[in-house]
């Protein structure tokens, strides 16, 4: 199993590229690629969108790479999005892809593709102090079980069928652009982190009035952390914010989920059937 | 001319209500009716969204009122958008409507709904201290000018034919709701307030992606203000982004606009043709 890692987002840091490499060389399961694009820095970027997009094609079509594994978040991948789907190569196709947060807009356009793509942690997390060093490893761990041996035990542990997760701002932006896929029938989970609940509320309004999200099958709520301050008190928490919602365009709630921006991040494959 | 204020966002001050009175006690050309429901509070709110829609219906289906002025924006329009389009009385079709910001959400309805809205300076704006005291009272003298005598002097200086204006933010959250406007042949003015360029980046990605905005005649860019800190540096600055994800989507770039969020910004009415 040869797992190549890209950044098509932000930079990752040397101390988690040193952690990962660490893990990976004690599991001996694997092997891990990273590529030299992931240290590149241009501004808020892991380098120019060109070289982000070069990084991320020269894997996909690269035969030998099993698993692209895509290196954090923060923003940017939506830039090289539609460039990443354009003329798929054959080897691209017969590999799987892994990340979340802001590679949602890449896991939402893979997956309309018809390319296997899921949810879960990735090489930044390592260093993740939220839960604790101890943690930010079980976290990489946790990802390398799924991409290696398909460990239901990675898994969201209440997954019901087709399922898909996103982060709710990461979400809203991609509603209307080419790489929204069809929702029809999934489970789709959300989870939130470093935003106000006014604009909480303002993007629950805006995915649940889109007719494309109404098709989903249910909406479940992961974590929502680190919550910005309200001036005055919004008056209501994140799971009311939802539930209301759900409420207002007829989508079913179907209860929390153990997805977030954290170290508990679980894995959610998009996929017709989970496996 | 009698013109009523009430607040479908947030409430309104006191202060900038007594402001307001005084500067129309002075003009002596408009009375003003500042429904009490502004000052109501449910958290984030001016009152639960029951007595926010109450207050703007009643003052829409009433026909002794010439002109519904939003007091100030915030956030929590887009709660009471759709109940607010329902069954419109016929007296809500002889009144014209003010407001910008949070507002948006009511303008893009209503002007969808046939009626007559303007993007310009709210009561709120009052108290404004960004450019100085003064400048507040000059904000509310440039609205109230439109409002009673449809003052050219008032309007944004570059108008030119079918127009709109939106924050960034909010017109990326009512694109694909039942509040989305037909933006075809208009020019499309754009402001933004207290984002991090990563995310007006990103809004820019959503927006410019959207068919719907695609059909504009031109974009053009008001002021971008209280940008909060990217780090790191994101590497370019509103203006490049704005432009270069106008250049990507196929859409004219305008140039630059007298709109934002401050005590300058000038009136935009929604028009086939501007008056």
């Amino acid at each position: 199993m040869r797992i190549a890692v890209v950044a098509p987002s932000c930079r990752l840091t040397e101390e988690a590229a040193a952690a990962v490499r660490a893990i990976v060389a004690a599991r001996g399961d694997c092997e891990l690629v990273i590529h030299p694009q992931c240290f590149l820095s241009d501004g808020h970027f892991a380098g120019p969108d060109e070289a982000r997009l070069a990084a991320l094609r020269e894997v996909m079509a690269d035969p030998a790479i099993d698993a692209v594994w895509f290196a954090r978040g923060g923003y940017g991948s939506n830039r090289i999005a539609e460039a990443t789907l354009a003329d798929l190569p054959e080897a691209a196709r017969a590999k799987s892809y892994l990340g979340y947060s802001d590679a949602g807009f890449l896991l939402a356009g893979l997956y309309k593709a018809g390319l296997e793509v899921a949810w879960g942690p990735m090489p930044q997390d390592a260093v993740r102090g939220d839960h604790g060093l101890q943690n930010g490893t079980a976290a990489v761990e946790r990802a390398l079980d799924w991409l290696v041996r398909r460990d239901p035990a990675a898994l969201e542990p209440a997954l019901d069928g087709p399922s898909m997760a996103f982060n709710l701002t990461v979400l809203s932006n991609l509603l209307g652009t080419s790489v929204e896929p069809d929702f029809t029938g999934v489970d789709l989970l959300i989870e939130e982190v470093s935003e106000h609940l006014y604009a909480i509320d303002r993007s629950m309004f805006h995915v649940t009035s889109s007719p494309a999200i109404q098709k989903v099958r249910r909406l479940r709520l992961g974590r929502v952390s680190d919550i910005l301050p309200n001036d005055p008190d919004f008056g209501r928490d994140e799971a009311a914010i939802v539930e209301q919602w759900c409420g207002r365009s007829g989508i079913l709630f179907g209860g929390r989920a153990d997805i977030g921006h954290d170290a508990g991040n679980r894995v959610v494959p998009f996929a017709r059937e989970n496996r």
